[in-house]
């Protein structure tokens, strides 16, 4: 079991992704994933506020997508704010920590600076972290809201918890193949007969095969039936 | 019962101030306090860096001492990522926060950047608060410590937790008042003929007499012993 990935989803000013990498050596995290930065990648101002982190700014990885970050993920929790037209379950940062020891491969998932994750992005996830705050002040700065979260992890780590119930779970680069396959086939169906509906209904597809932490094995036995279905 | 101050101790840079400000926003604390802020007061970086948090960087008060920012507290804890050769408890932010549920006016001391508190002012805590983390990265930025104190805070809130139980504890210039006194008489018994140990043996006293949390009666009790014994 590896510690998770923090993944900073488009983010904006580069002082924030080197707090964010500060905060994460104090916690023992050091896999730093950036999809897309707005001011691109290397950054000097990262590597300013990162104090002796430059170690995780220099061996950070950059993705195009979130999609493609999570590949090797299978299990990937997204820090938000709000609730969303989303049915997934919603955690503290103490209920999320104690969840990713379950898991082999985890990721924290946190948005841009003003408007945080997207509803698209957050489908990525298995599940939401809420950081309880005074609700007329909800809005943490990014390296804080990671400070938070990684503080709960290093916590979890001293408890005795449960231990990883796996078997080989499903990464989602397998759960996208799912995806893809299966709504390629109702594609072909015509089952997204309503234009407009179809984003919103493939978002809900993607929660519902991400939330369900299939293993590799069933995901392969669903793409079988989709197989079978469509023939 | 008031919420905690967070007092910042000799803070050097403003944009942690603002930083702290802005945590202290999001998690319901309010009174900020400065003892000799590096670069005066106010100052536009603080502004810069809060966020919507100006109202607590426009009511901050600056104080020359600890001593006078800590006079109308019952109960402090102090920030330190190292064992003194002070005996006071050691805390998890999680336990300093149900802490300062058992008492009124109460306040986190947080030092400076570089150099983190002196022991002489760790000696006017109650108790220590230690974040744990990775012991070869143990360096948090100030606000990042700010923000998982207050965060604790406010998790704690939440929780039920005992009920103050105090009746009317002593503030700190009361203590410091009996200590004055204390010393003085003792320096006129030539208590501290070895010289070069008085200012070890002041501290000592004060950490003495502050982490027994005497009420404001008992105090006074005290004060009247010293009195007696001296005559």
């Amino acid at each position: 079991m590896s510690s998770p990935s923090i993944i900073l989803v488009r983010p904006q000013m580069g002082e924030n992704i080197g707090a964010a990498a500060r905060a994460m050596m104090n916690f023992g995290l050091s896999d730093l994933r950036l999809v897309a930065p707005r001011d691109g990648w290397p950054n000097p101002k990262a590597h300013e506020m990162s104090a002796h982190a430059d170690g995780i700014i220099e061996a950070a990885r950059v993705y195009e997508s979130l999609s493609e970050a999570l590949a090797d993920c299978t299990y990937a929790l997204a820090s938000t704010a709000r609730m969303r037209d989303l049915h997934l379950p919603v955690l503290t940062p103490r209920e999320g920590a104690q969840a990713v020891k379950t898991h082999s491969k985890t990721a924290f998932i946190f948005g841009p600076e003003r408007s945080g994750l997207t509803s698209d992005e957050v489908a990525f996830a298995h599940a939401v972290v809420t950081i309880p705050t005074d609700a007329a002040n909800a809005s943490l700065n990014i390296a804080q809201s990671v400070v938070i979260l990684a503080y709960e992890w290093w916590q979890a780590q001293a408890e005795p918890g449960a231990l990883p119930v796996e078997e080989t779970p499903a990464n989602l680069a397998q759960i996208e193949g799912l995806l893809t396959h299966l709504v390629g086939e109702l594609e072909r169906k015509e089952f997204f007969h309503v234009a407009e509906k179809k984003a919103s209904m493939q978002r809900n597809l993607r929660t519902l095969l991400t939330k369900a932490e299939f293993s590799a094995a069933e995901v392969q036995v669903l793409r079988g039936i989709v197989k079978a279905l469509a023939e």
